[in-house]
C-alpha cells in the first residue's frame, strides 16, 4: 500500500492555496454589493476547512515523496481543487448544474479557458475575477510543474530540462526555493506590468487586471463575451499579443537570468523555433485575410498576428471570430496549436522542443541512409539528445495522437460534426480554448454540448495539462503492486 | 560525379516492362474494333524504345548498385515511367491534357486511384484495362520494393523486415531471384483467382478481370463511376472484401510459406493487429450506419466493412459514396487511412507495424517512469526493437505528419475546402484515392481542382508511396557530394 500522507499533504496545501484565491472574488462583490460574496466566502471556508484537515490530519516529519507518490500528487493535485473551485459556479448567481461548473473551472484551471457561460459582459465582477485567478493560478502550477516536477519524472523528454545541479553548498530544497521565489515573483511582476500598460492602453482598471491575468497564463477567459474584440482598440491587442508571447516563453530563462546568466535567452535555439514558426503563422493568416477577407495589409497583419498568436501559445483570446474562416485559416490554425509554445511556459500542445528534437532525429536519419555506419547524434543546444530522449518525445507523441484520435472519435460518437469533434479535441488537448466551426468556435460556447462530451473534453485539458503520462502511469498495474 | 548508368538501366527495364503492359489494351481496342488501339501501339513502341535506348546504351558489366544509385534508381524508376504512361490519356479518346493525364497515371502507378475522369462506363476497354493494368504493375512494384529495397536503405524502421542471411551456399541474388519469383507468381495467382470468383459472382469476364486487379493492387480504379456499387451484388462484394484484405497483407510472408514455413503466419503479430483494428473500424462504422442512417444491422455490417476495409488497406473502392457521412465515420476512416497495412504489402499509410513499435515503445516507456534505471525494451515479435530502428520509425512519423500539414496547408492555400483539403492530402499520402467532402468524395472526381494542387497531389502520392525518405535523401547536399 503507498502511503497517502504526503499527497494529500500537497493537495490540502493547493486547496489552501485555492481558498485564499476565493477572498478576492468575495471582497470584490462585498464592495460591488453584490450579495454573491457570501458564497465565495462560504466556499473560501469550506475549501480551507477541507485543505486544513488534509495538511494537519497527514502530518509527516518528512518532506520526501516517492515516485508514486509524486505522480499521485500530480494526478490529483489537478483534480481535486477543480471540484472546489467549481463551487462558486454551482452556488452563485448563474447557479450551473454539476457538469457545467466542474468544466468550467477544470477549463479554468488547465488554463484552457474553453467557457459554456454566455452574458460574461452582465456578470458580477467577483465570478469574472474567480475565472481569471482561475486561469493564472492554473498558469503558475504548470510552470511549477513543468520546473519542478516534469523533468524528475522523465516526461515526454522533459528530462533534458533537469537544471544542472549547483555547487554541493547548496541543499535542493532550498535551491527549489530560490527558483520558486523567482519564477512567482517573474510571473507576478509581467502580470502587473501588463495590468498596467492594459490601463494605459484604455482598458478600466479591473478589466487591466482581469485580462493581464488571464494573458500572460495563456488561459483566455475573458471578461467579455466578444473578448478583446470587445476593446477594439489597437494599443490593447498590441499588449495582449505581447503578453501571450510573454506566457509561451521557456520561464526557466527567467530564473537563468536572475543568476546572472542573461545569455541563456540567446542560446536557447527553442526561442527561434518558437518565434519563427509564430512569424510564419502570423503571415499566413495575416495573408489570408488580405486575400480573402479583403482586409487591408495593416488591418490585416493586425488581425491575422493576434489570431496566429492567441492560437500558437495557446491563449485562446480573440479579436475575430474565426471559427468559420474556412480551409487555410484552419489548417494554419490547427497547425499552430498542435505545436505550441516553448517547455517551462504556461502554454499547453506538443511544444516547440519535441518538434526540434524529432527534426533534428529525422535529419540524423536522413544522412544515415547516405552513411549507414556513421556514427550520427541529433542535438539540442549543442547538447547530444540522448537516445531514450527521443524514445521519451516518441512515446509522447504517439500517445498524443492516439489521445486526439480517441477524443475525437469519441466526440464524433456523441452526435458532434467533424469539424467540432476535431477541433475540440485538439483545442482540449493542447488547453487552447475555442474550437472551429459555428459550435465551439470563438464567440459560441461550450454550453449546448452534451454532458458526456463536456466530461470528456474536461478530462482532456487534464491529460493535456499534466503532459498526459503522469496520468496513464496511474492505470499500469505495476503501480500499485508493492 | 555519381555514375548515372545502372539508374538509366533500371528506368530502362521498367520502362520496357510498361511498353509491354501496353500491349494488352491495343489488343483489347482492336478486338473491340476500337481505333484507339494504335493509340496504344504507337505508346508501346515508344516507351520500348526509349526503355531499349536506356538499357542498351548504358550497358555495364557489374550488376552492383552503390547507396546513391539505389536511391536514384527508386525515385526516378516510379517517375519517369509515370510519363510515358500518362501517353494513352493524352493522345487517346479522352484528349486529356498534360497535367491530367500524368495525374491519372501516377495516382494508377502509385496505386492510389484518385481519378480525374468522369464517365469511366461509356470508356473503351481498351483505356479501363490500361488504367488498372497501372495499378496492378504499381502494386507488384511496391511488394518488390518493400522486400527488396527499403529494408536495405533502412527506411522508416523497414530494417527489421531485411531477411535473414541464409545457408552460404547461396548468393544473394539467386535468393533475390528466389523471392521475386515466388512473389509474383503469388500476386499472379491471386489476382486470377479473385478474377475467377469475380466471375463466379456475376461479373463479365472483362469486369472480373480489370476488378480483380485493381482490388488486390489496392490501387482501386474501377470500371464504374459507381466503383463496386454498380454492381449491387453481395457476393461479388464478398470477394473483393477478401481481395482487399489479402492485398493488405505482408506478402513476405507467402515467401516464407513457400519456403516450407507456414508457421510464419501464426507468429507475426503484425496480423493481429491488421485484423484487430480492421475489425474496430467495421464495427464502428457498421454501429454508426445502424445508428444514423437507419440501416438494417446487416446492410450496415455489409456495407460499414466494405468501407472500413477499403478505406484501411487503401483501395478505395467503394459501394457507398461515404464522403459526406459526418462526424464519427469521417474520423474512423481517417484514422484507418493513417493506419493503412502491413509492412511489403501494396497499401500505403504509416502501416500497422510501425504503429506496433510505437506502442511496445510509448509502453515501455510508461513502465520506465516507475522503474527509471531498470533495462526494459521493446520488443516486435519477440525480437527486440533496436533503438536505431525506433529512431527511424520517429523520423518517419515526424516527416509523414509534416508532409500531411504541409499538404493541407498548399492545398488550402489554393482554395480548397479544410475538408477536401485534409482529406485530399491524408489520401493522396496514403496511397488512397478518395477523399471527403463532396468535391473529392467516392463518386467525385478530382477534375475540378487547379493544375497545382493535382501536381501536389500526385506528388503526394509518389513521396508517400516511396516511404518519403528516398525523394527526401536526395535533396541532402551530401547525397550529391562525392
Ligand atoms: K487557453
Ligand atoms: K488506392
Amino acid at each position: 500500500m503507498i502511503d497517502l500522507r504526503p499527497v494529500f499533504q500537497v493537495i490540502g496545501a493547493l486547496l489552501c492555496v485555492l481558498a485564499m484565491a476565493m477572498v478576492g472574488p468575495a471582497l470584490l462583490d462585498y464592495r460591488d454589493n453584490h450579495a454573491e460574496w457570501r458564497v465565495f466566502a462560504v466556499s473560501s471556508g469550506l475549501t480551507l476547512f477541507a485543505g486544513l484537515l488534509l495538511v494537519l490530519g497527514t502530518h509527516t516529519g518528512s518532506h520526501r515523496r516517492s515516485l508514486r507518490q509524486t505522480f499521485l500528487a500530480t494526478v490529483f493535485g489537478w483534480t481535486v481543487p477543480g471540484l472546489f473551485a467549481a463551487l462558486p459556479f454551482i452556488y452563485g448567481p448563474l447557479q450551473m448544474d454539476f457538469t457545467d461548473a466542474v468544466f468550467e473551472a477544470v477549463s479554468g484551471l488547465t488554463s484552457t479557458g474553453a467557457t459554456v457561460i454566455h452574458g460574461l459582459d452582465a456578470l458580477p465582477r467577483g465570478l469574472l475575477l474567480w475565472r481569471v485567478l482561475l486561469n493564472w493560478l492554473g498558469g503558475l502550477g504548470v510552470i511549477a510543474m513543468a520546473v519542478a516536477v516534469l523533468p524528475d519524472l522523465a516526461i515526454g523528454g522533459m528530462q533534458m530540462f533537469r537544471l544542472e545541479v549547483p555547487g554541493p553548498a547548496e541543499r535542493a530544497t532550498s535551491r527549489t526555493r530560490r527558483i520558486a521565489l523567482v519564477i512567482v515573483a517573474v510571473y507576478a511582476g509581467l502580470t502587473g506590468l501588463l495590468a498596467l500598460a492594459l490601463w494605459v492602453a484604455g482598458m478600466t482598471g479591473f478589466e487591466a487586471l482581469a485580462n493581464a491575468m488571464s494573458t500572460l497564463s495563456t488561459g483566455g477567459f475573458s471578461t467579455s463575451d466578444a473578448s478583446i474584440g470587445h476593446f477594439d482598440n489597437r494599443a490593447v491587442e498590441l499588449v495582449v499579443m505581447v503578453g501571450m508571447v510573454l506566457g509561451g516563453l521557456p520561464f526557466l530563462l527567467f530564473f537563468q537570468m536572475s543568476q546572472g546568466n542573461p545569455r541563456a535567452w540567446t542560446k536557447d535555439g527553442q526561442l527561434r523555433w518558437y518565434f519563427g514558426l509564430m512569424a510564419l503563422g502570423c503571415l499566413g493568416v495575416s495573408a489570408w485575410l488580405t486575400a480573402s477577407k479583403g482586409l487591408a495589409p495593416w488591418d490585416a497583419l493586425r488581425s491575422g498576428s493576434f489570431t496566429a498568436i492567441s492560437v500558437m501559445t495557446g491563449t485562446g483570446l480573440f479579436t475575430l471570430e474565426y471559427g468559420n474562416w474556412g480551409g487555410l485559416p484552419a489548417a494554419i490554425l490547427l497547425f499552430l496549436a498542435f505545436v505550441g509554445g516553448c517547455a517551462g511556459s504556461t502554454s499547453g500542445g506538443v511544444k516547440v522542443f519535441r518538434f526540434q528534437f524529432l527534426f533534428a532525429d529525422a535529419l540524423v536519419q536522413l544522412r544515415r541512409l547516405l552513411r549507414p555506419h556513421a556514427v550520427l547524434i541529433p542535438s539540442f543546444n549543442r547538447r547530444p539528445i540522448p537516445e531514450d530522449v527521443l524514445a521519451s518525445v516518441m512515446g509522447f507523441l504517439f500517445v498524443y495522437a492516439l489521445a486526439f484520435a480517441m477524443l475525437s472519435m469519441a466526440l464524433a460518437f456523441l452526435g458532434l460534426d467533424f469539424t467540432t469533434a476535431i477541433s475540440g479535441a485538439a483545442s482540449a488537448l493542447a488547453n487552447l480554448g475555442p474550437g472551429l466551426g459555428g459550435e465551439i468556435g470563438p464567440g459560441s460556447t461550450y454550453a449546448a454540448l452534451p454532458d458526456t462530451a463536456k466530461w470528456l473534453l474536461a478530462l482532456g485539458m487534464v491529460f493535456g495539462r499534466l503532459e498526459m503520462f503522469p496520468m496513464l502511469v496511474l492505470f499500469v498495474p505495476a503501480f500499485w503492486r508493492q
